[in-house]
């Protein structure tokens, strides 16, 4: 069941935008077990989007078209795909009372005359209003080909896609129809290739399904897919591969698919019963706004400190003048006492402390950029890590909070720290 | 001076992969006054990617491909090239020399068998070295036709696009050729009509230069556009149109193209003699991150609190405790005298508020989700500013941050807050 694309736009082609809709579209349709064979991208200009369109008809079962359809001069897409099709174009009493009543809803006396062109429709096309927008959807259908044309906005495209093509789609590849699905296990704290080595046979012994490995700045997913089997033995194949590979990364598996590391944290936080305060230097409040970032997550985040300037480790974290003085800011020592500071000074269970050289200048032979040390301390004790992390200044700041993160993960699972 | 773009790889047609490379190139051809007119995404099929390239040789002089020019079995673009142009694989040797070398600083004794084909180029094509990888660009010329065959892995597609095919494209279209140029005008602290309002008589006298509204979260930047003009020439516009919107946007304006507000707000500040330590509540770090995202500006800031339980506004901060209990934590009060425990716990010339309501939940018909104070106070004297922040969590989290560093620009430039 092949499908193509024609999407539509100036700014696509000056690379004002880049086209994620596309690639949103070849996810869902691979979920249904359709497959994107071709995409088109053309710009607002009638001549080149009419070939482009002629060329798809005379090749696809199915196509949808993005793009074109607002209500300026530039929107074009209605006119073309009403000549290629050869269907006139008329106004469609009801989307125009649609337009209308938006227009009325904004104050307006009376609609823009131009917006009167966001009614008119090609001659027998199925109409599909837009909940996002004055744009609706439409539908062409011919003998052995249909034409699905969406507006550009993502969150239009998306929710019109959803309602108005991808049922459709899904009812013509029918049940049976061999599809493919991904799922992803979450790691943090392991390199790539730690990983690789530690999953090695699982990843051999996981076919049919296909394990791939995903760095991102302080975290690799593996990416499980599998491709042409039914839904429903997709899904069964994919959970054991995920259960299996969520119990080899160990400690460093945090979770599946959309969870978040901050919310599995607060999670393992919750049912300890324990609450968790921050000491930052380097990631300097990336930490503590990593961590809220989850929705509830004052019920067990208290506060930090971000201690930018040694005298702010002494001042308000207490960490003792001469430790900073003996071993430097960025030491396991003051880590330690930043950590043991922000679980005292803030008065919480946890203390979890970030101190680092994000660079790109303050290195030295003996603390290069990239040294960082994190440290936790919770009820149970006490525990430190070294890290050497490569990349930019962000890099260096984003993969300490995660790992300072997966730190606190593991002590509040009661895990060692391997 | 029209030019086409073939993308190639299955991972763009699943959604894996969001084509960026395009959008990258589209930019760049504007420069020079090329004009990117199609794009064409196919997977790693030969059948499917053999028609898409007798398409493009057929209807256009200038092509770029991009991907498939990897080591392993899907990499199909060298051998369809080679049938499609009918041009024999040859093994290059330099190109040979090149990959074998790369492996043996590997530390491989031999290189695998299939990495040979990396050294396989059509007959007569020009092989332009890779400095990011093993794959080589390939230049293939015909009597009014040229293709240029790339990796598809950005670093690598960048570096070989600029040092192989622009230069050639550039020649082609000449100097005095008709270029797209933009300038960006950064804004923040006001919304886009309210914006618009402001400098609508400048946009209408901006002709030839095209203004368009940018909004972000926090930030509505303005983009200004010429096309059609050669290049010194829209330098020239672009230029008188950045000053006037600038001097126009007054107190929002913060900075033109690569800037950023955090570095703004640095050079203030230093020019000031003054450091700066914030204290944060919805925020929770977010501003110090933001600020910190600078490098060098450990020379004026010095640190924050991350005051997210109540308690610590009082105990960290030394906000009284019959303020947060008599006007709330979200109040003009208690956010004023935040700032000032932050100036003067931290022992800072400025210090720096945002207390406020991110949501989802913690609204109240008085204080709805999106209320946010910021505060500022400086040896001049303090600030406050009533935020009504639409959006999500986190929408609301960064509009606060930014809104606060244009406050804190403000005050530091000596202007009023209006």
């Amino acid at each position: 069941m092949d499908v193509e694309i024609v999407a539509i736009g100036n700014e696509l082609l000056l690379g004002e935008t880049v086209d994620s809709n596309s690639a949103h579209i070849g996810r869902r349709l691979a979920d249904i077990g359709a497959r994107l064979r071709r995409i088109t991208v053309v710009g607002d200009d009638p001549p080149r989007l009419a070939a482009a369109l002629r060329e798809v008809r005379g090749r696809s079962r199915w196509v949808i078209t993005m793009g074109g359809l607002g209500p300026t001069r530039d929107d074009l897409t209605r006119e073309v795909v009403a000549e290629v099709l050869g269907r006139p174009l008329r106004v469609d009493p009801d989307q125009l009372a649609i337009v209308e009543e938006k227009f009325r809803r904004f104050g307006y006396a009376e609609m823009p005359a131009y917006n009167r062109s966001q009614a008119e429709v090609p001659e027998g096309a199925r109409v599909i209003p837009n909940p996002h927008g004055t744009a609706p959807a439409l539908v062409l259908d011919e003998d052995g080909f249909t034409l699905f044309v969406l507006p550009g906005v993502p969150a239009e495209m998306k929710a019109l896609f959803e309602e108005a093509v991808l049922p459709e789609l899904a009812r013509a590849a029918g049940d049976g129809a061999l599809v493919v699905r991904s799922r992803v296990v979450h790691t943090v704290g392991i390199g790539e290739s730690a990983l690789a080595e530690r999953v090695d046979d699982l990843v051999a012994a996981a076919a049919p399904v296909e394990v791939a490995f995903l760095p991102h700045t302080g975290q690799v997913d593996l990416r499980l897919t599998v491709a042409g089997v039914p839904a429903a033995e997709a899904d069964r194949l994919l959970e054991r591969v995920a259960r299996a590979m969520t119990e080899r990364a160990g400690p460093w598996a945090w979770g599946v698919d959309g969870t978040t590391l901050a919310g599995a944290l607060g999670t393992e936080l919750q049912r300890r019963g324990w609450s968790l305060a921050v000491a930052e230097s380097c990631t300097a409040g990336g930490l503590a706004a990593e961590i809220t970032s989850e929705p509830g997550s004052s019920a067990w985040f208290v506060g930090g400190v971000v201690a930018y300037a040694d005298r702010i480790k002494v001042s308000l974290l207490g960490v003792p003048a001469e430790t900073v003085a003996c071993y430097g800011a960025v030491s396991e020592e003051t880590c330690r006492a930043m950590a043991r500071g922000a679980r005292e000074r803030l008065e919480a269970d946890v203390g979890c402390a970030v101190t680092g050289i994000a660079g790109p200048g303050g290195g030295t032979p003996e603390k290069p950029v990239g040294l960082v040390w994190l440290g936790v301390e919770t009820p149970d004790g006490a525990r430190t890590r070294k890290l050497a992390a490569p990349g930019s200044r962000e890099a260096v700041r984003r993969r300490s909070a995660l790992w300072a993160l997966g730190m606190l993960l593991r002590a509040a699972r009661g895990e060692p720290e391997p």
